[in-house]
């Protein structure tokens, strides 16, 4: 059984009031909730450890699968092994964020591992919101590990969004693209208090006229710490183009550290990184239209992060 | 004594036809060759280890230090520090290159370590180009190490060359700026056949309103390959920012690892790297005004490592 909180959660992740249409797998402190499948998508419980296989028909078109997890006990790590199979010609949408609701001083932590095959010509957008919240001292921890390939022809678009409540995080996320696939990353993070972010992002185009583009935009308030590893490594005819802007405000620390490499003289790679302040002649506008500076500063931060 | 070998040497690294005018010391082989002195600067030999101090007086304008080095036999490994105090307000060239011709099958190396205090006030332009041939099969190694420090209101002026016949490099450059003072790194580099570079630059702006500037640009051909690691790091109010771009030919590989961090939130960084081969527009407008694609190609290199 949901309660308020978990409700609460699931909105927060995963922009749900109540469960969702179509397949989905809640799951709760560790353990599975409830669970629906549909004629083309199929979920099973893995056998040799925790975490499920989402099996997506060829050729499914316009269907859904939610999979987000709530953690609202203290003390628990949470670890979970989930493989999707997006089958050939197939259009989906996946969303799986992560809700912790720490109400103690113990630790909440979830270590989600994310594997996807994206086979001939489908199409996977893949939505991960983290957040976190509770009165307690306790620290929240999401470290998500997400492995994707993308066979020839395929699409995979992700949205990756952590903006609130997160105390640590070690976000690894590892993608190879064959002939003509085609990468979208979009990842909006915000940190503040003492929380710190890592992020490593690294992409293969191994196949000829594959495409990826990387664009990371962050917020570092307070004494939070964010570090960005975006490595991308051409080994054929490909293009490729990071982009990863920070703004940095009160004590906190910012590091960039982008890597291209082309292992060949048809691999295009791009990289565009810039750490700085809110631009002055923003707040000063928006103040002379009568927002005081903190409301100024929110408008700019939500428009960034949008 | 300077031979027809060694004239042709000076040329290629120091621009010099003969011996220099002003302030000079010539290496050759391992040994000092000949020095000379002015009245605003002193060269003399260190005695604890190889290498000479140079001293330019505050308020000396429009002066200039040549320290080329010359290597013409084989198997000699010579090993350089050099220290630079270029005294309060001076306006000094520095000019330090080194050229090896290589005769035989065995290798030959030059391993520069060079200091240099920029203090308050003053403004040097360095300039370092490194230069290799030699009918023999041994290889041509050159390793130079820089360390700078510029004091308040200080600039430094880099403009770091390698264009033909070094095969193995490893440079490090490593500079920290404080209050007001400004760097500006301009780097070229070719490399060809089966040689490899590697450029580290690492810049510590530590005091406030300090500012840096590095352009990078390489060409990597045939079987080269290339690493560049730039490294900023903003620890007060600054600005700093990176440009890299490299052209990739044949069976080359080029990796750049750049790196931004800023630990003060009005640290202001900015971070561009660019791989990929010669536009082929550039190359069809030069062919259509009569040049072979060889000629086409060659224009567009010089201009861009000019």
């Amino acid at each position: 059984m949901l309660n308020a909180i978990d409700k609460r959660i699931l909105l927060e992740v995963a922009d749900l009031h109540g469960i969702p249409l179509g397949a989905y797998n809640i799951r709760k402190n560790g353990q599975g909730e409830s669970r629906n499948t549909t004629t083309n998508i199929d979920i099973t419980t893995k056998l040799d450890k925790p975490g499920i296989d989402v099996t997506i028909k060829p050729g499914t078109k316009g269907e859904s699968v939610h999979i987000p997890v709530i953690i609202s006990a203290e003390g628990l790590t949470d670890v979970v092994y989930n493989t999707f199979e997006v089958g050939a010609d197939s259009e989906v949408l996946i969303v799986a964020g992560c809700g912790i609701h720490n109400p103690g001083s113990g630790k909440a932590q979830h270590d989600g591992i994310h594997e996807f095959f994206v086979r001939r010509g489908a199409r996977m957008r893949y939505v991960e919101k983290h957040y976190g919240e509770g009165e307690g001292s306790g620290d929240k921890i999401l470290n998500p590990k997400t492995i994707i390939e993308v066979e020839e022809g395929g699409v995979a678009e992700l949205e990756l969004v952590q903006i609130k409540g997160v105390d640590h995080t070690l976000r690894d996320t590892i993608v190879k693209l064959h002939k003509n696939a085609r990468l979208i990353v979009s990842e909006r993070l915000l940190t503040y208090m003492n929380q710190d972010a890592e992020s490593n992002i690294t992409v293969e185009l191994v196949g000829e006229d594959s495409t990826a583009q990387i664009i990371s935009r962050s917020v570092a308030q307070d004494e939070s710490r964010q570090i960005f590893h975006l490595n991308m490594r051409g080994y054929t005819r490909c293009r490729g183009h990071i982009q990863c802007d920070s703004i940095i405000m009160h004590s906190a620390q910012v590091s960039s550290v982008p890597e291209i490499t082309a292992f060949d003289s048809d691999a295009q790679l791009i990289h565009e990184a810039a750490i700085g302040k809110i631009a002055s002649e923003q707040l000063t506008k928006l103040m002379t239209l009568g927002l005081t500076e903190k409301e100024a500063e929110d408008t700019v931060l939500q428009g960034f992060l949008k």
